[in-house]
């Protein structure tokens, strides 16, 4: 199977379904490549859901401006007692060699081949370092200032077994079983040296299902991100990644992931009219749109009045609190997945988002931002913060390094 | 928004990607058939994936013999203390207008939004009542025969929490948001009739992320389903459907459900060689050959033997002991969902297969076929059953009518 092969088929149907599956997959900021995938013979040929690969090599690790994925799993490992820094160093290099293979649309040897005969359908692996981690791999001078605990807000009702970890690994893709069987590739990698600590499973929509697929909507029926920084910003870089000169020095180009599973409280919101939900957020529930008009992406008029002097953006409406403006210019990337874990013993949805949020520093993003929410945000209840951490993402890996080299061999 | 303009582009994107999304969802055998999104203006238009509508109404309830979605969910319901017949009629009524409405890319009143602005998605819902239904609402006269309770199984570790239950509900889609919709939609509609009882979630490939369509695979990484009865085969409606004059009448052309929920222990699995997996199964793994030669789709030749007159399928190979000449003919629909619920205490994955076999009599499709596998089946050393339901599914409602309506208003 020649790689023209398949661009050939991809331009045709990128061509004929530039709204769909192949745009979103295919009109990316991240320059995502399409990859022959590794089956034995031709065969029938993928469309460019399954033939799109994402680079594993490069400036910034990828999921961070990678475009969001149908499937994600997320996964918290902590060492095993006895593993030093020589067996981390050892675990990141066989990480960073199965996921780049994987991203390929590889197969490493001695594979389960679940993905046997699928594309890498826009695989991504992110790896992350914990606060604890410095700590088991006597490398606390190394660890970022960035990095101290997240301070705790009055409204977080953290599980502690599903918070924080050592290592972290980030997975998306647009078919469950290659996203599956990364996760099993990656954990099987882990024996001997770290364990799972926790592990979460979301899902966004897929490639091709809504007619609107600039915009995420969240299992409250709202469109959510909308604000989010956009690759083409001036400050998109500075916002989200540390600078190539910044401290510590093997974080240069990389990033800090805020991740918090917040379940929604779906009963008391579906029981809410359509009235008290737009005030709440701020914005239409059906495209978006500030309540001050205009369109999704019409910026929010958050001085607007009603005739009587009241605010049209209620004080303390979602948007206005959040906003950058509102919050010293502060701004971090979300990236989220929702998740769906069935239902509670009393009989409402273990449902929500998981909340993945980018930025240089946590203390010009996520913190100050959360801080104001916590005090008073209309959306607070209604959502709940189950579980917390907070991880440091190095920069990418070049071609034969891995992720953490630097820190790992610095 | 015109039909005819999604009618043109399906068209186009099938002419150039029937190896893929396209071919997946719209060359059915159960004529699905596109429809247009209910979205509040014409907006990008979906991809097949989305815009793909399957039918509520027919023969045959949906989700049988559609294609697999990428996205499942099933959920058992019990009636609460005092819902009766009449409660449970309502109930059917409701859940099937529901389930018509989504299905064709409408929104309910009062809906969520979670899946506004996205297709259909190829969205199915199937309905179906289980033994304990007919005690809770003094129907025991028409509890069919086929519905009594499956025999024990020695190699089951059944829970019984997450097994059987009053009421059973199918969801499948290529979206997830729209599955979870879907689900949520009908759980609200249930309330002061039913609760749910257990909830699961699965998965199959994203349309157009294998080169294979025609071929699942499992999380042990086998090609699973090849055996599968086809709609083309004469005696496929004979095996899967009650007939048009079967009894009791209310199930005429339904068909029964047997669910499991079986994990697969992947830790001791993917110890074994290959060459270990591809005998306990029978089939080459790679591409799901028989190891007596040919393609997948070629007979197995439980004869054939080596020059040392050994059986080149072992005597408890999976495959020979499933095989319908091994089971007098007995044959059934498997169409199951794979899932992931994260990893035990132990760390092995909390994974495997919801196993959903369809037939018209499971006396004469699953039970004597796991009563075989019971006794000496290779692969049961590497599974554990660990729920199970068994549900009769009436046939399909015609337009105006309920699922169920037949034995509710009988």
């Amino acid at each position: 199977m020649t790689e023209r092969t398949h661009l050939s088929r991809r331009r045709l149907l990128t061509a004929a379904g530039t709204a769909g599956a192949a745009g979103l997959a295919v009109g990316t900021t991240t320059g995502a490549l399409a990859h022959s995938a590794a089956t034995d013979d031709p065969g029938p040929a993928l469309t460019t859901l399954g033939s799109t690969a994402v680079p594993f090599h490069g400036d910034h690790q990828p999921g961070i401006t990678t475009p969001m994925q149908a499937h994600g799993h997320l996964a918290a490992f902590d060492l095993v007692p006895g593993a030093d820094r020589r067996a981390a160093a050892a675990l990141l290099r066989r990480w960073s060699t199965l996921a780049a293979e994987l991203m390929a649309g590889g197969r490493p040897e001695t594979d389960t081949g679940v993905s046997h005969d699928a594309g890498p359908a826009s695989l991504s692996v992110t790896f992350g370092f914990g606060h604890s981690f410095f700590d088991a791999t006597g490398l606390t001078t190394a660890r970022p200032a960035a990095l101290e605990p997240l301070p705790a807000f009055s409204a977080d009702e953290l599980d502690p077994a599903r918070s924080n970890g050592d290592l972290w690994i980030q997975i998306g893709a647009d078919d469950a079983l290659v996203a599956f069987h990364a996760l099993r590739t990656l954990q099987r990698a882990a024996a001997e040296t770290a364990a799972v600590r926790w592990q979460m499973t979301g899902f966004n929509r897929s490639p091709g299902a809504t007619a609107r697929p600039m915009t995420a909507r969240n299992l409250m029926g709202q469109v959510d991100g909308t604000n989010n920084p956009r690759p083409e910003d001036d400050d998109f870089e500075a916002r989200v990644f540390v600078p190539a000169n910044g401290e510590p020095a093997w974080m240069a180009r990389g990033s800090y992931a805020v991740v918090r599973r917040i379940r929604m409280l779906l009963d008391d919101w579906e029981n809410r009219s359509l009235d008290e939900q737009e005030r709440v957020i701020g914005r239409r529930k059906s495209d978006g749109a500030p309540l001050t008009g205009g369109e999704e992406t019409t910026p929010v008029d958050l001085a607007a009045t009603h005739p009587d002097g009241t605010g049209v953006i209620a004080a303390n409406a979602h948007v206005r609190v959040t906003a950058p403006e509102s919050n010293g210019g502060a701004a971090m990337l979300r990236r989220p997945f929702s998740y769906s874990d069935g239902f509670r013993d009393d009989g409402a949805p273990d449902a929500g988002l998981l909340f993945i949020a980018w930025q240089a520093d946590p203390l010009r993003g996520f913190v100050p931002v959360q801080r104001k929410l916590d005090r008073g945000d209309a959306l607070s209840e209604f959502i709940r913060h189950e579980a917390s951490a907070l991880f440091a993402v190095p920069g990418g890996a070049r071609e034969g390094e891995y992720v953490g080299q630097a820190l790992l061999e610095g």
